[in-house]
């Protein structure tokens, strides 16, 4: 069926240089502004370059990427001092200096990661369907770039490389924004890239003015970013999400959990709650909740929370946990910590009705990132991993492998928590779109 | 690799009735904000109980909805003249007037499209891949339903019968807003599917308030709504795509074009333009422009510019093309006919120097949609199909089979004028997402 448009459209404008305003506005941009949207546009001649290379010459640059980073480093460890100089400075926790700090041994780490992207196999050109139509047209559904990612994210300068070079492999060009804590080095390290003869002027494109009201503006410049992915704490997504014209892919919170059936081997449960929870509590994936089975309630919970409480995990429980295991400290629960992404040695613990009592707790609290039942019982299995409505569920693992590593992906952008276009870790597919190409011989439609 | 989040996150709750208000907000709702509301709530529930159902229940639901539709055809047509009698009071041009009509023949043709919908393979529970770890946790990329999918749409009633069955077959449920032109049509006929026993309650939700100012607010609904589908003009479209707090898959203007290569085969080049111009110019995969290669344009100028004259086709030409055709009345085309879908027979014209002058041309003002290059040279139609960013690209064929069904897709929810989830002609594969389903033995991460 075809869609009849009963509204005439007034003219739109479009890409590169020539762009003429049509929209009816009088832009009057500021300097920063009008900068990033001169890189924006950059951008896209970027990718439309990239479109043209062979899919081998997107590997090459890959190679070029990893000497030139190499051949780069006392320029980038230069760059890196005045970071870690001035967050050491501003009294920035231990941790965070750390993340912050380019070794030489991150570095190797950085390049050896290019190179094992630079060794994927290249999932654009692949033929996701071909077939032809009884007029004789033959209509393929390639795989292509997406085009101009925009990637919003924290301070960490591994980010920066592993972003562009993923997005290079597929062809894209990316604007990158990173954190204003890892802005020398940043520019070292895109500085290193842009100098590669390999790749096209603009693919690879550094915000370096790292003021946070240029965020909104980036998120309305859809003539030229087909994407942007804000990888960061709650308050950069609600920004993306409320200011942005643009597709968005959130990677935003997990609040993950582990539901202890009735029916659980009790020995695996435990091992699984303390790894999900505790091997490293700073990431989406680790749990926030665990919920168990009212019938299993009376065994697990003191187990549980003896163990928890041993491995150093703050307990918030409801009434019902408080109950069973008296003995243990266990901080009441308020609604807030059903939500809550503590990221941290914290843990709420629900008890709950069976499976349908979990289903009721998932369904109002959970962010759909993971969630795990524990139990032997393959009907009550299959329930939940067809009921529970997240990007990954699991029966009788951990929540931590939700990871493009994990997965086998080899490399990961990201992990989505949306349900369009990709759901869960972001591989290189993930960062394709495709195209439908017809030849035909003539063909007109009657 | 994990990702590491620097800021704890705000609590934000979730869906369901037991809602709790976290973003710190009053919220202070108008009572049909709140009408809103809750359909949309109760949307969420509808596809809640809608993923617990096997397909085969959804195919049921089908049978029993085209049943309902002919019991109910009297109440239809009964609210439909209510309709009708208002166009035509409100002096609304016939061609308006008979696309809000339905009759016999129009709601027959309904009935039986959902009889297709429900004969089309069932894409869900396909698994899109399925693999095991080293460690022994399997993994299957499933496909499901999307969950709750707003679609905002033109006054046609048999889209409203069209969007819902599509959803529906494929597990989503939907909040739809048509126009207030076919209010009461569109009242009767989703009262039919809400009868219907098999089709859970909140599944299919109509707006029936058409207060354009609950477009932006239903826009803001993202704790319910998963994806918005906006259908319809460029106000409309830029309303959503501003306001929009959930993805949108943008059913945009198509600014579709024919280039006619220096080695086209002028009489199949003449037949299809005319065809794509011609033969329905009110749709969007309909050209509005014609591209020349100035190596035959002394030739091909006069040629077309007499043939769509013939055919009643106004043409806004460059000075070039007026100068090969003196003879033939050709307006001046200005800098807004190279981005104005017409949808009427107009047609903007222009002489360009080769591949190369095509690709600028349609970098700088195609909307991406259908472009076509008419030629028999294989290299030059290859980097055509290679280059043009367009979701179809076409080798000697008429734009005018960027359709769901002339794809052979049996059913289309429209065209995506985006480059996420989906693109070109949405048949039901692209009305789902998918989840990660593992499966382990206790596994956890180290």
């Amino acid at each position: 069926m075809d869609t009849e448009r009963p509204e005439t459209t007034t003219p739109t404008g479009d890409l590169l240089k020539s762009w003429p305003n049509t929209r009816g506005e009088s832009p009057a941009y500021s300097t920063a502004e009008a900068q990033v949207r001169e890189l924006c546009r950059d951008a896209r001649e970027g990718a439309r370059l990239l479109a043209t290379l062979p899919t081998a010459r997107l590997d090459d640059m890959l190679d070029e990427i990893a000497n030139q980073l190499e051949k780069e480093a006392p320029a980038i460890f230069a760059a890196n001092a005045l970071d870690i100089a001035a967050a050491e400075e501003a009294g920035m926790h231990k941790s965070v200096v750390d993340r912050l700090r380019v070794t030489e041994k991150s570095l190797a780490t950085m390049v050896a990661g290019v190179r094992q992207v630079r060794k994927l196999p290249q999932p654009l050109g692949e033929k996701l369907r071909s077939w032809t139509q009884p007029n004789g047209i033959e209509i393929t559904k390639l795989r292509v770039p997406i085009g101009v990612i925009a990637i919003i994210f924290e301070s960490r300068p591994n980010v920066t490389i592993d972003a562009a070079v993923l997005c290079l492999k597929t062809g894209n060009a990316t604007v990158l924004r990173g954190g204003k804590e890892a802005i020398h080095s940043n520019r070292a390290l895109i500085a290193a890239l842009q100098k590669c003869s390999s790749v096209p002027k603009g693919a690879v494109q550094l915000i370096d003015n790292t003021d946070r009201a240029l965020v909104p503006f980036l998120c309305r410049q859809d003539e030229f970013i087909d994407v942007i992915i804000p990888r960061g704490g709650h308050s950069l997504i609600e920004t993306v999400v409320a200011e942005s014209r643009i597709p968005v892919i959130k990677h935003a919170h997990g609040v993950c959990s582990v539901f202890v059936h009735e029916k659980a081997d009790l020995a695996m449960a435990e091992s699984i709650v303390l790894n999900a929870k505790v091997q490293r509590p700073g990431v989406c994936n680790a749990i926030e909740t665990l919920l168990i089975d009212r019938a299993v309630a009376a065994k697990f919970v003191p187990q549980i929370t003896a163990a928890l409480t041993k491995a150093g995990v703050e307990i918030r429980g409801d009434e019902t946990v408080r109950q069973f295991a008296p003995d243990v400290k266990i901080h009441s629960a308020t609604e807030a910590d059903w939500t809550t992404e503590y990221l941290d040695l914290i843990l709420a613990v629900r008890v709950v009705d069976g499976l349908d009592g979990a289903f009721k707790h998932l369904a109002a609290y959970s962010s759909h990132h993971s969630d795990s039942i524990i139990t032997t019982d393959s009907i009550a299995a299959e329930r939940f991993l067809n009921e529970v409505d997240s990007a990954t569920v699991y029966w009788n693992a951990s929540t931590r492998f939700t990871d493009g590593g994990e997965f086998g992906f080899g490399a990961e952008i990201g992990i989505s928590t949306d349900k369009l276009h990709a759901r869960g870790p972001m591989g290189l597919e993930e960062l394709t779109s495709y195209k439908y190409v017809i030849r035909g011989t003539g063909q007109v439609r009657t």
